[in-house]
């Protein structure tokens, strides 16, 4: 029997994502469902009721990441896998994270019904704490995982009110018995809204991405001198915030002065003590720099510095640099990445070669085995908001070139 | 009797302060005295018990004003007045406010102690709510009590918890019986720390103003959008904190560009949804303008506002722009301030005629009868810190000077 034919079941994709979003649904139509709150453990509860209906065997490690596992015809050999995460951003997007998972499931339902027997095991995942926004950073399953962080480190962060992530993940039920390390994988791939405008912009129904940009953070800290603002000349100020903004703005130059591809962006601010009458005098902020190319994001930021301390030194503000993270560029394997775009292609879609500037889970499981992702149109670029959006029948074109993947992965000797 | 050779007691002057220092005192050797605090309650008993001891007269009004009267030979005349304020800022000095209520009680001590009989009747106040940190704005128990403000208004205002200043006053017991309104004063002088630099750098040991600056507050509130940061080129974003830091830097260079006396600050800025991963898509800023000449920051304003506007526009981000508070700039009395120079000189004082920068409850009293500052040096022109410094030795001139301001408008027919 000829697979070429075989399609998703792009209605039951909708109702299961439909039946996700409800799930810390918001007022604004996003979701907030953090990483090992009560939202996340229902979300976890569900996406098991859904693998067992397959009859799928269904795993939980001591990171929380659930695993379930379609057998093969030779068991012997390594599985292919798929997955994402359902945690999302606070009042963050229904799509990010979620379609992956979804889509994974939605292939092996459609495997099931057609009675579709493959040569290799295929496994569906979800990766425990993508986002990282409850308790930084981001990728934390998938990466003690794949054996690159500590499994203590990460039971030891704690979020905003103190509690720690080795506490929270008990607490919900989802500390599993089997040890979070890796073990042999054929192919993995991830299915995920592109997050940017770039498909939008080509008009384009399917992206692959070549791999992900290097990730770089940085934290700055200034100390100026407070004072009340009314008496004190503008001669002679130490004013933190003020510092603050050159740099701000030397940061949002940065990728236009650099060249090629690279973006750079400040995104948090604390100022300190944050009154309209005193002049500032601690100021915080991050700075957060990517680029397929490593060597030129090292560049930037050692021109950057030069910047930041020229800046400081002017201003009388004294500075701390901290070298926060560093990712370098993740480039997934070709012969999958080419895959994408073929399955793309010969299921009648229009396909792009582009990169994804996000970080993702498929960046640490591109350690251990070879990877690919497969992006769908993120409408209007948004994401990490209430109104992402992507169309239904994007939703499920991508899980159709997703199902073909697998079925050609799971297929190989 | 000749009153020129009577002098203040500088070592039970600093006692005073010192004891004062305790309450709310902090480990970096400031205070934290909210007003309306646990702490502001302690600080009025302690000034009440003292003015009892003097057998002052003593009314609170309905605003939590406390004032304390030294009758004069002829009641009938409009009494003389002086004192500031015993609230602080959270971790605030511990001389801005409560050096010019202790400073008066140092004054009317000393003519208890000589059996000093004055013409007209000699008034102490502590005026409630100068420093608007708890409930903003500042300034309000004077501003009320001079008809400039609604009782109504300062009753319903809240702090961060939700607590309203009516309801907090009730609490620490110092909902006074008297009704919070003007009655005819002859001369108010306010004895303060300078709270900036001027003083140590000119090398003086008073100074006195001829008046206070105008005050413009401003707030801004721009919108950018919000967008996952990796995937979303540089171009094309509308990233909220760039625009802000641009009109900061605009700020920055205003009294530069104007001319003239003037200063202009960003002390406060909130950064929506300030995560290091996502583009701000909402930054609310405000600005401070304070200048001798209100046209001058009037003008300043338009030329700031226009700036303000190109940025937003070429930045993609709409800008709501409000006025907040405008207070004209306040010149004080011309003979009161020419007699606060000539007793520091005639105490062999070196003086100094200047401006204040910072806002103080003189200028609402200034509205109510003639009034005059004497300021002494602030240690580095901090203030509204820790830090906040001033000598024992200064403290005690500017005491002295207050004391013969005082004797000689008390001496008035």
């Amino acid at each position: 029997m000829s697979l070429d034919g075989l399609r998703v079941n792009g209605a039951r994709l909708r109702e299961s994502l439909e039946e996700m979003a409800r799930i810390g649904g918001t007022r604004g139509g996003g979701v907030t469902r953090l990483t090992l709150s009560d939202e996340d453990k229902r979300a976890r509860d569900l996406f098991i009721s859904w693998l067992k209906e397959l009859n799928l065997e269904v795993s939980i490690d001591e990171m929380g990441n659930i695993f379930g596992r379609r057998p093969g015809r030779n068991n012997d050999l390594a599985p292919v896998m798929s997955g994402s995460h359902v945690d999302s951003q606070p009042q963050g997007g229904r799509f990010d994270g979620i379609l992956g998972v979804m889509g994974a499931l939605e292939a092996l339902r459609t495997m099931a019904d057609n009675g579709v027997e493959t040569l290799r095991p295929v496994m569906i995942v979800d990766w425990t704490n993508e986002e990282g926004s409850r308790f930084p950073p981001a990728m934390v399953g998938s990466g003690v995982w794949a054996g690159a962080l500590d499994l203590d480190w990460a039971y030891a962060k704690t979020d905003v009110n103190g509690k720690t992530f080795g506490g929270e993940l008990e607490r919900i039920g989802y500390k599993g018995p089997i040890k979070a390390a890796q073990w042999p994988v054929h192919a993995y791939y991830e299915y995920h809204i592109e997050q940017g405008p770039i498909l939008e912009m080509v008009k384009k129904d399917i992206g692959a991405p070549k791999g992900i940009l290097c990730l770089h953070w940085y934290d700055i800290r200034l100390t100026g001198t407070a004072n009340q603002v009314g008496p004190t000349p503008m001669e002679g100020r130490n004013d933190a915030l003020c510092a603050a903004a050159e740099m701000i703005l030397a940061v949002n130059r940065l990728p236009e002065k650099m060249g090629g591809n690279m973006v750079a962006t400040v995104g948090e601010i604390h100022n300190h003590p944050n009154s309209r009458n005193i002049i500032p005098d601690g100021v915080h902020f991050t700075v957060d720099i990517r680029s397929w190319d490593d060597e030129l994001a090292l560049k930037a930021w050692d021109v950057l510095a030069g910047e930041f301390d020229s800046i400081a030194a002017a201003r009388g503000c004294p500075m701390e640099k901290e070298v926060t993270w560093r990712v370098e560029h993740s480039p997934f394997d070709q012969r999958l990445v080419q895959r994408v775009l073929d399955k793309g292609a010969a299921l009648g879609y229009s396909t792009h070669h582009m990169v994804s500037g996000a970080g993702h889970d498929a960046s640490y499981m591109n350690q251990v085995c070879p990877t690919a992702m497969i992006f769908v149109p993120s409408i209007g670029g948004r994401s990490h908001v209430e109104v992402e959006e992507t169309t239904w029948e994007d939703c499920e074109n991508g899980a159709n070139v997703l199902l073909h993947c697998l079925l050609e992965s799971a297929g190989e000797e």
